[in-house]
């Protein structure tokens, strides 16, 4: 299995990303395409591509986190986002993986590899390991951001699947994400979207509020692009806070009682706790409904998030999930 | 000054409501009129009657949290929610707090209170304790589910007088809640927001994302109360879950260390920022635009928040939050 990484994608790369590949090339047994340009993936990586695992395919241009997707991957056909998802589309990679400018990874994958048929609006469903058992799936967290009823129905479908398949779960509850749980609750879009969904033969346990996303009442989170994209980064922005507010305590504690630090944290059990809600440690989301696989990490993702997307990305692949998303959309 | 709490609405009435209200009658300093089921009150409230600062309002019915709010504060005169409102109304107290269900509470000022002259639309303008810094507003927080552009405008006002009378703030920043910084970004209802609100004498700032609300970024952040309500759940599902992990495992390190829990939260200092994340400390969300001071503190408030949301509603009465918006809008 070839995984393509964009090298070049993310607020740190290329060094954090080349860094990741290296370790999920070894963890996972997989091998690693880094797209990015050649002569700088040489100085970092030269050394590791005597061994089998890891090769470079050059792609000059950079498309930057502020540029226009669809003008950027339209010129741009040398970036590394165009280039990667170039390489799943002709088959010489399984899946790509990057951590660069989402809608621009997004156009392309709509552009080159194309939807699959069936499929209103491809979506990004995001892996959310916050909950306190077992993580649980956003869909959409951030693409599509004006919706109709029948888009909101094929998330739920197709985040359904992906949660049986990456996650284990037998019979997946879909929640939708509304302002109150009674089905007169919500935006005209909530709405109606929930009157279809009752109407599937998915697990669709009704609307859940904002409060139990985190409780794990549900499997899958069904929400519009728009407000799937704000109360994802709203969970980040205050896991953020704790890891940062946690630090600082054990930082001023260590003063006073001359303990270690990262001692104190680890006493207390908030070590793990704390990388739980930081999205360093993210395993990225999945685009689901195009033709190929593609995974897209957070723009702040290090060496140990760049790994994971990458383990993600693998999985994704073994499960076949675009194989089924096409017979399930076929049936 | 007489402020009017509902005695009989949140999770925890009457014994919390009146806990707190006799609290917040001793600490601030202001005379409370408990409303709710006079025989009831007696028993729980009944030795402080002697003193003053405390009376009871009967009213004998209780709107539940499941009623639909139209219907119920229409049938249900006697309720206390609709007594209390009329408290406000007659002028027999100038402010009405309550706990219980928030969309009757709304209606209940917007049919017997009345909107503000040039308001369209009241929104709950919510205190989010939870920055690094100082306290952010959110508005509107649940009440406008449907919003147009115009809404959003007046959102913003309101917010802007609230948080300079409130927190004190010169000018105070305004964002939009959206789903990325661009003013390109947005659902429509946020992308011809933001045209709007550029062309206002208010200092707008521009979009913030998700994760700049805990950052203090804007002083006052808009949003329509669909995305307003995910939003502020998400934060209180998080915090829900932060103490109770910190909670968790600090009686678990109890055990293993033989140090009391409690002391070593307070070592690391965890034990204030545990209350700032936690939604039982919370001051409550004032409804903003009507004719007349209306604090909805959380469902599930317990005494010490009941305590705050009478101090946040002495302080928009001393305020004159009405009388200020009145000015505004005519001028």
């Amino acid at each position: 299995m070839v995984i393509a990484v964009d090298a070049a994608g993310g607020e740190y790369a290329p060094h954090e990303i080349v860094k990741g590949a290296i370790k999920a090339a070894h963890e996972y047994k997989v091998n690693i395409a880094l797209v990015g340009s050649k002569p700088i993936l040489h100085v970092l990586a030269g050394r590791y591509l005597r061994k089998p695992g890891l090769s470079i395919i050059d792609a000059g241009e950079v498309i930057d986190f502020h540029e226009p997707p669809v003008e950027s991957v339209r010129t741009k056909l040398d970036s590394s986002i165009v280039v990667g998802i170039n390489l799943v589309r002709d088959g010489a990679a399984q899946a790509f993986v990057s951590a660069g400018n989402t809608g621009a990874v997004v156009c392309a994958a709509l552009f080159n590899l194309g939807k699959i048929e069936g499929i209103q609006r491809p979506a990004l469903c995001s892996v959310l390991d916050i909950t306190r058992s077992k993580p649980v799936l956003l869909i959409d967290s951030g693409v599509n951001i004006n919706c109709r009823p029948s888009h909101m129905v094929q998330f739920a479908r197709l985040g359904s699947i992906y949660c049986r398949q990456i996650l284990g779960t037998d019979s997946p509850r879909i929640g939708l994400l509304s302002n109150g749980e009674e089905e007169t609750k919500g935006n005209s879009l909530v709405q109606k979207s929930h009157q279809l969904l009752k109407k599937t033969n998915l697990n669709f346990i009704g609307n859940i509020e904002g409060d139990a996303i985190i409780k794990g009442v549900a499997d899958v989170i069904v929400a519009d692009g728009f407000t799937g994209n704000i109360v994802l980064k709203t969970l980040e922005g205050l896991g953020d806070t704790v890891v940062s507010s946690l630090q600082h305590l054990v930082q001023g504690t260590t003063k006073a009682t001359h303990v270690q630090g990262s001692a104190l944290l680890h006493l207390v059990g908030l070590d793990s706790w704390a990388k739980r809600v930081d999205y360093r440690e993210y395993g990225g989301a999945c685009l689901l409904g195009v033709n190929g696989n593609v995974i897209v990490a957070h723009g702040r993702s290090q060496a140990k998030a760049i790994k994971n997307a990458i383990g993600l990305a693998k999985q994704t692949v073994e499960q076949g999930i675009s194989q089924l998303i096409k017979e399930e959309s076929h049936g």
